[in-house]
């Protein structure tokens, strides 16, 4: 009987490897490059000789592995480990990854979207630990979700529940890439936080951020939160909004499936604690007064590991 | 063993009966008065009473009830089944309901809010049959939500999840009576319609609902959607504001908990086609484009026998 656990990360460039004792502490964790334009039958043997690899360089033999978990970038039939697509893997339609991988290594296998799989690392062995009742928003080029409700990831009638990025907060409003105007996406993430900045900029608002502009060509959203924090207007504001609107996402969350904690994750966190406090701030501010709210915002534990730690606990839950 | 169900619907101004076969036909219904401001002591023995009475005259005995449940309006501990508090009730604080009924009646029991009732309801025997991931919006006074996720209701970690009334969509808009601003209920539920309609006509907006407000004083919901039918402008815009506001609702919805199936309940379906064929287009004009949308809109079907199935559906499914 296997008592290890393989937890995958798979990216559009690299797929990040850990091996996972019963108590899903890191034994090991590695990554190879993805070669995604090689297809899916040559990745997932390269996924399994690399399995093999390092179960075998920690010293155990592949009987030692209880089972394996994939989290993955694309659009799934999650019951069936169906991939039906990914933006970055143009070669993956409608890829029976959970069985390829299965067959491959001869374990019970479970894939899981990114957002989901970092959000369940982050309940498992991260900022959730112990809450049964969970939202996890992860903000980067896009804003991810995630939703732990019973203990258990919210799929969804076909397996698209929980992309909290495109709840609507201002109808009408910015166009967002999946094509809604509105969405927290088009406001909250890295990207659109940057692109508000870039937008105000060039709109000719006074501010130290004109300077990166001219010179760099740019300004990135980190710029934003830096300049933010030096005291610059208009990155104050554009910062401030961002955290306004993920507090306008926690608080229609808050009605949704009342969590008692939210966890972010993703890039932007590296703002620290000011972005943190404006959030809970906001929160505080709009939040109905019908009862007193006994939740709790926080950041995420995990770092770029929350991927094959949470693929791994997935793994672990394998019924 | 008991095999016939009671469901209580217990409102502020009265309270409706129902007794249920094993299959939740209703065998009969009846109501009495709810006299609140006698406190809940005389109100459970009088419950006790009744449902004594109503098994007799359908020439069942007490032996034959196997269980009871109880919607109402007010704020819960679910699982204790005590109502910590009620607008409608003002003596009734911290009163612990279920131990109370089933202590005067010896049977177990069940106590749930009345929008969570009335959503389990349909999804038992109405609109939501066969629909284990299902939305429901009851759209009243006020905007009341449920939710059922894997064929059991959302409760959340304080038993106040499933408010989808107070979802943000107009961020800085509108004051709820919750404190919040911009609330699905501050625009979209009968009382809101009717102010918008209300406040439009008093900023001389021009407009048919006019010589109703000078002759009654007051503008109904229904009035403003019995005047968008017959080509009033303003009444007409004010109407599909109201069902944009509701299917942006149901687009937040669909990217949390993917339902299949919404669900809308309460006085303003009245409206009929009209309203619901708004909601369906608006909901298909603001939608990602990311992948087509299965969900099915459509309004409830119990009218107000909702809140004594949903209840004697509870009851039924008690463990």
């Amino acid at each position: 009987m296997g008592h290890i656990y393989i937890g995958i990360d798979l990216g559009g460039t690299n797929i990040k490897f850990g091996v996972f004792d019963k108590d899903l502490n890191i034994i090991s964790k590695s990554s190879i490059d993805a070669n995604v334009d090689t297809g899916a039958e040559i990745m997932i043997n390269r996924i399994g000789d690399y399995i093999e690899k390092i179960v075998v360089d920690n010293k155990y033999s592949m009987k030692d592995v209880k089972a394996i978990g994939m989290g993955s970038t694309g659009q799934f039939n999650l019951t069936e480990g169906i991939m039906y697509s990914c933006p970055n893997m143009p070669l993956f339609k409608n890829v029976p990854m959970k069985k390829m991988l299965s067959n491959r290594t001869s374990k019970p296998c479970v894939i899981e979207n990114d957002a989901n799989t970092a959000c369940y690392g982050e309940y498992a062995c991260g900022a959730g630990q112990g809450s049964d009742n969970m939202v996890f928003f992860t903000l980067g080029t896009g804003v991810g979700g995630g939703i732990i409700y019973n203990g258990h990831l919210v799929h969804g009638t076909d397996d698209s529940g929980g992309e909290l990025g495109h709840i609507i907060i201002h109808p009408g409003g910015r166009l967002c890439g999946c094509g809604q105007r509105g969405c927290i996406e088009a406001y909250a993430s890295a990207s659109s936080t940057a692109r508000r900045a870039t937008e105000a900029v060039i709109a000719c608002e006074p501010s130290s951020l004109k300077k990166l502009l001219d010179e760099n060509g740019r300004i990135t959203c980190k710029d934003v939160f830096v300049h933010a924090e030096k005291g610059d207007k208009l990155a104050s504001k554009i910062a401030d909004e961002t955290a306004r609107d993920l507090a306008i996402g926690c608080i229609t969350m808050r009605h949704v499936t009342e969590p008692h904690k939210f966890v972010f994750a993703g890039g932007m966190i590296a703002a620290g604690q000011p972005l943190l406090n404006a959030i809970k701030k906001h929160f505080a501010d709009m939040i109905w007064s019908m009862k007193k709210e006994d939740v709790e915002i926080c950041f995420a534990q995990l770092g770029e590991n929350a991927g094959i730690v949470g693929a791994a606990a997935l793994a672990r839950d394998i019924k």
